[in-house]
């Protein structure tokens, strides 16, 4: 007999931002694989399930990443229902095609089931609209390889050409995107905002310019932040930055 | 008093595609405006509150939109708990930014709930992630403007630099689309999947190739259908186009 293995999107990170799908599976789950970025909350929701923790972030770790795609088998032959569950939206930065491929070519039925992407928490909190009517007709989400330019992966082009764009686990490397993005054409005072922990009590946000990003980016305290910049942002950067946000007030007088 | 006014993801169509927090302010809603792409079910979720059609599809009618902004801040006078319900994201080609604006105008307070987009729907009913390890690590989401060229609309620079490129509101133009994109680069051969009503019982998809899109899309029975463009759909193109799609089996014959 063999189960049926469900990917679940968890969100940005707030519990109720869970989908009532990704609920409803939880509550019916026989076991559960969590990762890193998991809301210890959501957990509870598994009362019956077997909790397992697989201990990865950010997409590193290959052999992690190999086993996690056995475990996922050895699971679906022993309970019928098997949840994964992945930070954000299974489907964008989640490696969730390993893990359909693997499962697939064991003969073992998978559902994915969407969820709410970083981006979107962030752009919510935000209150700036991703797209707008005269300003913005298209968005990317990039995830950046810093001193890599091969055409597969030339997120940089993207990152140009889009005109909002979003980029997820970047905030460690944020001097190296800012200074590849102006270097390739991009303005150099172009809005940005930083987002840490997108949707949680422990949300920070921050407004400045692309040429500032470094220094913004100093202020982070190693949670999971997403970098979006844009025109879209131009008027809340303008409006809101200096009055709302006290760790970017404190920054801005520190650039000098 | 003044109420408080959420703008509400309420994702692709399937009713428990909705988060927890949407499902929630629909409960404690005291009016809720809705668009053509909601689901009559998810308007049961809201028992108690009036109910009422903002009729616009695809963002176009600026004269309704006006209209929508001043119906919102006036519910807002008047009700505790406003709900704009918005198909998909609201900050996703939703038109949000000019709600919120209205209403911060009026001094009116505002939330924005995360939905799931259509994108993301539609590859969790492909089960083929947006973005791959070597081979995707960037993606765009854009609207097209058949026609228009200049810089702050120039999607189609966008849609080629991006490795996944999904459209959305693009789909009745299928052909100007796929003509512009491989004029201006993109691979003739790219592989293209076509999804309508995602998430919904209805859904239907076609995998094939940018070129034959025009072909594809005359299968379309007039419901929101996004396209999505990318060598992350090659396998599964590959793979099972042929052997589960009868739709487009039928059409790949008679492109003889």
């Amino acid at each position: 007999v063999s189960g049926r293995v469900y990917l679940v999107g968890a969100g940005p990170g707030a519990l109720d931002l869970l989908t009532l799908r990704a609920a409803r599976l939880l509550e019916s789950a026989d076991i559960v694989f969590y990762d890193a970025l998991a809301n210890p909350e959501m957990l509870k929701l598994a009362p019956n399930a077997k909790l397992v923790a697989v201990g990865k972030r950010h997409g590193r770790h290959s052999t992690a990443q190999t086993f996690i795609n056995k475990q996922l088998v050895d699971a679906a032959k022993k309970y019928a229902t098997v949840v994964r569950l992945k930070g954000g939206d299974p489907m964008l930065f989640g490696r969730a095609q390993e893990e359909i491929d693997a499962l697939t070519a064991a003969g073992i039925e998978v559902e994915v089931v969407p969820g709410i992407t970083a981006a979107l928490a962030a752009s919510a909190s935000l209150k700036v609209s991703l797209t707008r009517r005269g300003i913005a007709r298209h968005v990317a989400f990039v995830t950046p390889r810093i001193g890599k330019m091969e055409r597969e992966s030339d997120w940089i082009a993207t990152a140009v050409a889009a005109d909002t764009a979003v980029i997820y686990m970047g905030a460690g490397e944020a001097e190296a995107i800012a200074q590849t993005l102006i270097a390739r054409g991009r303005r150099a005072d172009t809005p940005v905002a930083l987002i840490e922990n997108a949707s949680l009590a422990s949300e920070r946000q921050w407004l400045g310019r692309l040429e500032e990003l470094a220094v913004i980016s100093r202020a982070l305290n190693g949670g999971p932040a997403i970098i979006v910049l844009g025109e879209v942002l131009a008027e809340r950067g303008a409006l809101q930055a200096l009055t709302e946000l006290p760790a970017w007030r404190h920054l801005s007088s520190s650039l000098g």
